[in-house]
């Protein structure tokens, strides 16, 4: 319990640091930059939260979000240039912290009382809404519709996290295999730069 | 009620493959098409109910959408080339579905008590939003603001409707010549190019 | 209370024009430009209301600002080429309703019994987001992104507000203060042309 609650504030703080690191190379000001960390971090869950009306929201009824969001940024902005350059570590955390946040999604979509089929959509909306909001804002094509495998391969683990949990796999093993195979999926993709066909 | 009912849900699978076949020139992978189609679907419906706060949300409740936005998903991506080949079939399709989920937009609307003012608007944004959320991730300027009479005409006829609500017209012949009037107002503005005086 | 009610109507009058005139050099017919005023002037207070899940939203359980609305669209359709050479008046205007809807949207938040970090957020909230989803909308980048000092203004005056209303300051007082720094903030920037530094 304590264990995952501090793997979310780890993950938004990786997240915060992501949105910040993104427009980096852009005209954005200091503010600019900030405010695309601040909602690359909370746009999942809260979109997310919005469409099951589970209220408050995750970083307004717990402060201590809002504060790792703000470490993200200070970290951003800070070492820029050393966290740009553990690019690769960066790529592992993001896929570490994407996984993480669907299969975490979908558990609190089920608890919820949501069916599952509207439970797999949940818990891929928490991992990559954050950067579609961020990607939209800032006038980019969102990752979802450029990225290789990246959408998918949430969507494949939150459906394999509802399948194990059908068969009442026990939710920590569950949680362990189901991130796993997100992983899995996106660094097999990437490393032999396998992507879904085209619509023709 | 059945026949609404049925109507709502290919309302929904043609929503869905239009979605799916506006991005079919560009660069999106499968996943991308899909949840395009995906988000064109839900997105009129889902920003009226939140702007409402009305829960649960149509498809989260009703698991039956969902399955028609994959059976739309699913047709756009095994037929692509034969949909896209009806395009005039669909522009039909897709005119009675803008204008039947306005009028139904609007009676929503009113049955959660809000004014007529508000009503209007709401059968407005059924349908048409999911088209400009769709655009607006992709990156286009959306339909609303390029289209010569599109969302004009389903505000008239959410107008006209509530007209109508207000002289006690009976339900039936209301949504039935409310709906032609929408129609109507398209298919004209189509064949004789009209459009709304631009601003200077 | 009287005072602030005017006020509150004359903003959001204010913002529905800034709306229509900011898209008056682009394509966009007349509904879609008065789409494009609706949606400035309710995008900020909307979203901080969803966010907070405070309903119903202001402008649908008080319909005098969606005439309020229309007021604005219409000025702005009939005197566009008057309210465009009022641009520095207009630029007051707009300055004084960003910083007088960023003090009243942490009011409102403080009411609904979030903390003050959140309470500062959604003040700057109030104001900027409306035009924010504007510029998403026609593909602009933000205003958020593009300004020197705008949402940082707001941010700094929300923050003072939330230090002074800690410190007991009379609510008036501390309103009219706060709302002065904002507009001090602003138009100081304006002139000396700062600007936060960027991120590299």
């Amino acid at each position: 319990m304590d264990l995952q609650y501090a793997l979310e504030l780890v993950g938004t703080i990786v997240f915060a640091i992501s949105g910040v690191l993104a427009v980096r190379e852009r005209e954005h000001d200091m503010f600019g930059a900030g405010f695309t960390g601040f909602i690359t971090a909370i746009g999942g869950g809260t979109l997310r939260d919005i469409l099951l009306d589970s209220y408050p929201l995750v970083w307004i009824g717990d402060v201590k979000f809002l504060y790792a969001i703000l470490v993200g940024i200070l970290a951003a902005f800070i070492f820029p240039n050393f966290l740009s350059r553990l690019r690769k570590t960066f790529f592992l955390f993001d896929t570490l912290g994407i996984a993480f946040f669907t299969v975490l999604g979908v558990e609190k979509a089920l608890h919820l009382g949501v069916r599952p089929e509207i439970a797999a959509i949940m818990g891929m909306f928490s991992a990559v809404m954050g950067g579609v909001i961020r990607d939209t804002l800032t006038n980019e094509i969102p990752i979802l519709f450029r990225k290789e495998i990246y959408a998918s391969a949430c969507l494949s683990g939150a459906i394999f996290y509802l399948v194990l949990n059908y068969f009442e796999v026990p939710r920590d093993i569950n949680l362990l295999v189901s991130v796993a195979l997100i992983i899995a999926i996106r660094l097999i993709a990437m490393r032999f730069k396998l992507s879904l066909p085209r619509l023709d």
